[in-house]
């Protein structure tokens, strides 16, 4: 990406530096985020700039990419060890690790996917701290392995809703995000889960990963479903549509004292009526990417066959290919998850 | 109240149905929700019934008062029982008693203040159900007694907050609601507390009542005012200006992980940011009055002398006086609580 548009390039090889292991991409799904970015990078920029306006420095903080300079997207990335750099010890040649897309050295934290320094998972080669490596089990395959991350956004949110046993949930938007805390509410035996997409193909992923009943709400209200299906129970509403008015629309149907899980990334201004929060007491949490324990939970949850994603995989692309993968992940028919496969 | 506007007029003596009590008023607070009704009461009204649409009907739902019909307001009051009807057993003529405001017939719920059947405080004789009923122990004042409910609505703000000792808080707005969340954060032992408001005199009184640290947000933003006194601890940020833009205003201050208690009953549309909530997985949550548990408490606290509110009284009026004190109250110079004490 350079200047907010995709472009298919050579780059030099990059070399590990201490601590650090060089990669053999095997394969890295394509996020909404990253469609998200494109269209929306701009703006949210300003934003960010904005708000660290005022705001103490933070040495931690991950260092913002220039739009102006190439960055290789790709963060949920299966990739295959080629190379040790110095002073590495646990890994080694031939490993596979996924590893969350995060990487340090003395310059700081970079965020994988969104760094000028550092490759994402959308390149042949890149370079992972050996540190944030988590061996993929013998015997997953790549792209299931991949999985990791996207899974990791929905234990996340599932885990900040602090739903338990004898709640139950909508889940609004059967995109990857949506998808990914139906599955992780049914791995955690949370239900009935009521999921709501305008894409019959995203309400038969919807089902395949779990969730109890489907609708289309031009047809049927969720909240509606879900009064047929409990209509008691304390709600936990996951909004993962992320487009304005989406809150106010969670915030209409909620019951008293229900939960808006907030995991859709609404990138623009929204409008909300307070009131409609105040008179049923409404909690709503705002959610983003995961901890290290989500991210190794989901790895082993996936590796162990706990959550069945597999209907998730709808495509494979090679690096040239990834233009014309964003094109079409545009249409909800046609695809959920694309997996890029370098050399494919 | 007829037709959004204030009047004073003679209304028929009521009369206590079974398990009511007759009571005269000793004193009643005027609260901020009668001012913002009589301004915004319309615009709440069309809202309402627009949220009530394809909504349930729940039985147990306070009745909606007929703007266009008399409505005695005043919900923060503390009674002398001077008569009861049939069949009560437990207060007895000469008692002093504080109730919340809701009293309740074989008709359903009525919301005390905002009733066409049933006269709320601001009146010199009032029905209150036997039940609801509690007694102000010996010696408390009747304006001190009267201050119970606003003091709940602080409670119950702090218990949803779930605060605890070792986290810090910042309160917005040192209105009735502000004044009360830091009287109840006080009370429990919760500091440092960072209070803001553009008015002395509230500022004042929020020292009085418990804060450590008072600013004047055109001078020193509250953000770092609180990072001067703590900046480390967990924060909760009670919002309670409650007019447009103050959510976002939070949003923007909150570190990562904070809480923010929209206690501000803001009855218009808001805009608000949801980048600022994910970036820093804040928390929003919507509050309104108090439990019974809570409710008593408040008297308690007041009785016992775990909290001295006095200094948030700064004026009494008779009926006639009402319309007058209205106004008063839209200089937070002159007035924080005026309280209403019928025949002065």
């Amino acid at each position: 990406m350079r200047d907010w548009q995709l472009r298919v390039d050579d780059l030099p090889d990059p070399t590990p530096g201490p601590g650090q292991v060089l990669t053999k991409v095997l394969a890295c799904g394509i996020c909404g985020s990253d469609l998200h970015m494109l269209v929306h990078g701009e703006e949210s920029r300003r934003l960010s700039d904005e708000l660290s306006d005022g705001m103490p420095a933070d040495p931690m903080a991950p260092k913002m990419f220039d739009p102006h300079q190439d960055t290789v997207m790709g963060h949920e990335f299966c990739c295959e060890v080629v190379e040790l750099g110095p002073g590495c010890e646990n890994l080694k040649v031939g490993d596979v690790v996924v590893s969350m897309p995060v990487s340090f050295d003395a310059n700081g934290v970079h965020p994988l996917g969104y760094s000028n320094v550092y490759n994402g998972g959308y390149a042949e080669l890149m370079v992972l701290n050996e540190l944030m490596g988590l061996k993929v089990p013998t015997g997953l395959p790549a792209q299931m392995a991949a999985l990791t991350e996207p899974l990791a956004v929905g234990a996340h949110a599932v885990v900040k809703s602090r739903i338990v046993s004898g709640e139950s949930a909508i889940v609004l938007g059967c995109g990857p995000v949506g998808l990914a805390c139906i599955a992780e509410l049914r791995l955690r035996g949370i239900g009935p889960i009521v999921a709501a997409d305008f894409s019959p193909k995203r309400r038969q992923l919807a089902e395949q990963l779990g969730a109890d009943v489907v609708v289309d709400p031009r047809e049927t209200p969720a909240i509606e479903a879900w009064r047929k299906v409990d209509g008691a129970h304390p709600l936990v509403i996951f909004e993962a549509v992320g487009v304005p008015g989406m809150i106010e629309q969670a915030m209409r149907m909620a019951p008293r004292d229900s939960r808006i899980l907030v995991v859709g990334a609404c990138m623009q201004e929204d409008r909300i009526h307070p009131m409609l929060g105040i008179g049923r007491e409404l909690n709503i949490q705002f959610v983003l990417a995961y901890t290290p324990d989500e991210f190794a939970g989901a790895l082993a949850d996936i590796a162990d066959g706990r959550v069945d994603l597999s209907p998730w995989l709808t495509g494979t692309v090679g690096v040239d290919g990834v233009p014309q993968a964003f094109a079409d992940l545009g249409n909800p028919e046609a695809h959920a998850k694309i997996v890029v496969v370098p050399g494919t």
